[in-house]
């Protein structure tokens, strides 16, 4: 079935009012996971609004937070989540950091005590239009196996950072700190397909082909797959985003972070309040003239886009470059779901009294 | 040949002084060097002492620099090299940062007009005695060939984030954003052995495990190795190290970094100056009270290190943990050195009436 993105977004948006989230929160809130669907990432898009229900329902998710600095000193500052959608807090977190990149140059901005915030991509490019860089991270339930441990110890863990350019589109990366992001992997699990070697280990520890090895027991692997393949590296960066997201600010971490899904508790001996993420904003002005940075931005997008291919049409890309094409495209067609996310969203709809949108 | 690090410390002070470095940054660069020996970073260490003294004789590096802020914002700066020595010109980039953080909470400082800055690792670590989290990242000569793209366009580009603990010692990630840095391959060219597949690219694009293969006009891979196993994200890491590094800073980017072997001749056509650096410094207690983020870490460390390993005595590690290891033991039994290392040494020490140590 495929869904105007607009018919999507007022959907989403009277389910989270239903839910009690305020006028402006449920707009912000659709907005964040249309965005993912948007562009791609239909993994964390209108798929997870179910599972965002079930949280409030266990009251788990706050739909009416009052979020709270805790500390801030010009460039810095941590935020208290209050249980909040992160759909919510991570922009309020990512605003905080622009206000202070415009202040003193450059902001980072803790938070704890948030869920799920959908793409870290959105956030990310929050900042494009203050011409900022923009970074995002959040930690995330654990699922993912530091090189060489049998035990999952850290979530996919996501980066995203978005620079802006003059003429050329912005460079948008957005990626899982693991070889595959889950919801790769689940589209091969839909499909009984085998998963490439890296992806994924068994209960044991053993590298398996089973795109269901995760389910099993086993774990997702840190980018890089194995020792040999640089996984140290995706474990290290993992590990960075898990500290700036969760130590800095007070939440848990590690084996600690509470699961997105409903049916597992929460860890009996929290380490800290929630999950966590980490903002940053950094004017460009800040280090040279806007003109002067977007131009070389330019340039350096030309010159990789540009770049010879190993195979003849198959153009080496820019960060960004599919997920805006996607974009383009599913603004004009709609936004394809799959049958189980329709009755899943059909269900919410009969529940809270919202028609499910025709197309 | 093995040699004590403090021989081998003087050695490299004498010959930095002999091609004209003042005593004071002589002392800083031979730091910096043998910091790279002492942790096991063979080929950023004394290896290539005479590949900067190469650079000094064809005027490519200024050895009495006059680094020069060129910009600056309450958390953020951009400075100008001189075309010194990065060895020198790094240290004091990473000092302003942290001196900014003490200031406003955090301090972010993009270089040009800079040269090769030996570990990444050496830069970030300044920060911890200052309660900091470190950061410190570079763009190098083009080695490293972009997903689906047959020509080199990135250099290894190294990130160092170091985060300071209370009782455990620090965690130290210290990263090339490729599959496995160069130092790795150089070791399987001596032993005339193959690479693994993911590491290396040959001039037509295409995998290879010939170990020679970048020499034959292939190219490095960025972590991850093939689209498959997530080499775009490899790639998205080292684009954006380059980013923060020359084109925030003004120096020369991608395929117009200049190389670091005197016998290739800079670009005709350069962007900006030199090589560029980024650094960054966060307070901790610029986000919660520093005993506490201390004492969290230690708990974050202890986790890790403690959880199930896949091969029973084969221990989980934390990011610094076998450099540290490695340090203490060469602290104690000396830096051992390839004859290649030792001859070239000799020559140079020879050329400048130096002595080199026996032991």
């Amino acid at each position: 079935m495929v869904v105007a993105h607009e018919s999507l977004f007022q959907f989403t948006k009277s389910i989270l009012k239903a839910v009690g989230c305020s006028e402006q929160d449920a707009q912000l809130g659709a907005k964040v996971l249309l965005s993912a669907d948007l562009r791609g990432v239909d993994s964390h898009g209108v798929a997870r609004l179910s599972g965002y229900v079930r949280l409030i329902d266990k009251d788990r998710v706050n739909t009416t937070p009052q979020t709270k600095i805790i500390h801030e000193t010009p460039s810095t500052g941590v935020i208290d989540g209050d249980s909040g959608l992160g759909l919510v807090v991570g922009p309020q977190a990512m605003r905080l950091a622009i206000e202070k990149a415009k202040n003193v140059g450059s902001g980072w901005i803790s938070v704890r005590n948030s869920n799920h915030f959908g793409i870290a991509g959105y956030h990310s490019m929050m900042a494009l239009e203050d011409d900022c860089i923009g970074i995002s991270m959040t930690n995330a339930s654990p699922l993912v196996s530091p090189t060489f441990s049998k035990e999952r110890l850290l979530g996919t863990n996501p980066i995203s950072v978005a620079i802006p350019a003059d003429k050329e589109p912005p460079f948008v990366l957005d990626m899982a700190t693991t070889t595959a992001a889950n919801g790769k992997l689940e589209i091969l699990q839909r499909k009984n397909a085998d998963a490439p070697v890296g992806w994924v280990q068994d209960k044991e520890g053993n590298p398996t082909t089973d795109s269901q090895g995760v389910k099993k027991g086993g774990a997702l692997l840190p980018l890089g797959g194995d020792r040999e393949h640089g996984s140290h590296k995706g474990y290290g960066l993992s590990a960075v985003v898990d500290i700036f997201s969760a130590v800095l600010s007070g939440a848990n971490y590690g084996p600690w972070v509470p699961p997105f899904v409903a049916f597992l508790d929460p860890a009996s001996d929290p380490v800290g309040k929630g999950i966590g993420h980490f903002f940053g904003a950094m004017r460009i002005d800040a280090f040279r003239p806007a003109g002067e940075f977007k131009s070389h931005m330019d340039n350096w997008i030309t010159r990789f886009r540009g770049a010879e291919p190993v195979i003849k049409g198959h153009k080496v890309l820019v960060a960004g470059d599919p997920e805006r094409e996607l974009e383009q495209q599913r603004k004009k067609e709609g936004i394809p779901l799959l049958d189980p996310v329709v009755k899943d969203l059909m269900d919410i709809g009969q529940r809270f009294g919202v028609d499910f949108p025709k197309s």
